[in-house]
């Protein structure tokens, strides 16, 4: 059984009343690699815990496995850091597809993407001085959600928006992925030479993952403000680049998990 | 701008008064193919719209685009029913990183995979006469939520679980991933020797996306039981592979996206 929840110290800001530097509770995100005949054939970006389960129901959508004996042996351990399941399947199970050149914004990351992050940061994500008062990010899911055209009529949309420190809203897209949202607004600042969007606010309407944070790091935002709760990667990976990361916001409460300084 | 959603005819069941048939509103899932120099490179399912900035976005994350000057040119088509972004960059500019045997679980599919969904049923999802009571269904997220220990600490990871049809809840798993969450179901009912889970129920804390129904039609299930709403291809395909489908299902009220006759 893994280790599902982490703790981190946050800061607790309810409205009116003084900042509380408290312990919170988060749910643990890792990678999982499955490796089959000596090389991995895919990462999860998973919460750690019943990993053989994992690999055993990818392996039901993603080959032609139908039951447990088609499976010769499933085994878990963990090289350099990094939790694996090494597959053995029957050799008259159909292999997994190769995913070549397939993929989606929506996709986990391997470890060569964690490695490779460093390479995507190539601007500081704010000036010297910059700072969000908490009025602003207190409001800001509100705001955007004004703008939720999608979300009003189905109820199942995610947004994301691009928004200034004074509160206001440059632009919402929506979709039914939080990474398509995400890379719609990106794409909106490339077109509009706003890349790299120092100084300014990525909004979301869902959790932040480890991949989330990775987006927000290349297109150079100062900071992320979401609807829920952050991964403990995710939280780990804003304070190792610097920005602010705001969740669980509402109006009259917040938590900041890393840029405490940047909120004034 | 593309059509972000879509009208389907459901059935709303309020609890203590009459089932009725409505026109409902869901958010459009569709696949989007970006294509560079001839070939797909990615597949990813989103809610139509804004495709081009969907696509630099992409680049911004995947490749080496860092303005709008580094990609020569963006081009929209449709062919054969399927939406596509042609992507030619500059030459100097750092193409994707190729993404073969890097996956996981939140993955979106590519056309081929919609195809090959054929090939993964192999038995009824139920047998004659099975039906679900309402009360069953209405109570079943709440029975699950009953067991979500690392949302009780952390409200951010999602859910999974395998029921009965007299609402008995055989596993509930967590994760911060919610295809992970399934596959540690699917997983679990494999060990198990549950495979097809004919006559059983898939319960989940999200979202419905396709990919959601997907591994429930692999797995053999009898329905899904959700807490949001599902996009418009997970009901179609729903009703394709004769699932029960209910969603935003609370204890006085839930919607069916599917397999009305199946619940009594």
């Amino acid at each position: 059984m893994g280790v599902t929840t982490a703790r981190r110290a946050i800061t607790r800001m309810p409205k009116g009343a003084d900042a509380a530097r408290i312990p919170d509770e988060l749910a643990v995100e890792a990678p999982l690699i499955l490796a089959m005949d000596g090389a991995a054939i895919a990462t999860l970006m998973r919460t750690p815990g019943h990993d053989l389960e994992l690999a055993a129901g990818w392996l039901v959508v993603e080959s032609g496995v139908r039951s447990a004996e088609d499976i010769a042996r499933l085994r878990e351990c963990r090289d350099d850091d990094t939790d694996r399941v090494h597959i053995t399947l029957r050799p008259d199970v159909r292999r997994p597809r190769p995913r070549a050149f397939v993929t989606s914004s929506a996709c986990g990351v391997c470890s060569a993407d964690v490695l490779d992050l460093a390479l995507l940061r190539e601007a500081a994500p704010h000036r010297d001085g910059w700072c969000v008062p908490h009025a602003v990010l207190a409001a800001l899911p509100e705001t955007m959600r004004d703008q939720q055209r999608c979300f009003q009529r189905t109820g199942a949309a995610h947004a994301a928006a691009l928004a200034r420190a004074d509160g206001t809203v440059l632009t919402v897209r929506e979709d039914v992925g939080r990474h398509n949202a995400v890379d719609k607004i990106v794409g909106r600042a490339l077109f509009d030479g706003l890349l790299p969007t120092t100084d300014l606010l990525l909004v979301v309407s869902g959790r932040v993952s480890f991949e989330i944070v990775q987006k927000a790091v290349a297109a150079g935002v100062a900071g992320i403000v979401a609807v829920s709760a952050p991964s403990s990667l995710a939280v780990d990976l804003a304070r190792e680049y610097g920005l602010l990361l705001a969740g669980m916001v509402r109006s009259d409460k917040l938590n900041l998990y890393a840029g405490e300084a940047l909120v004034g």
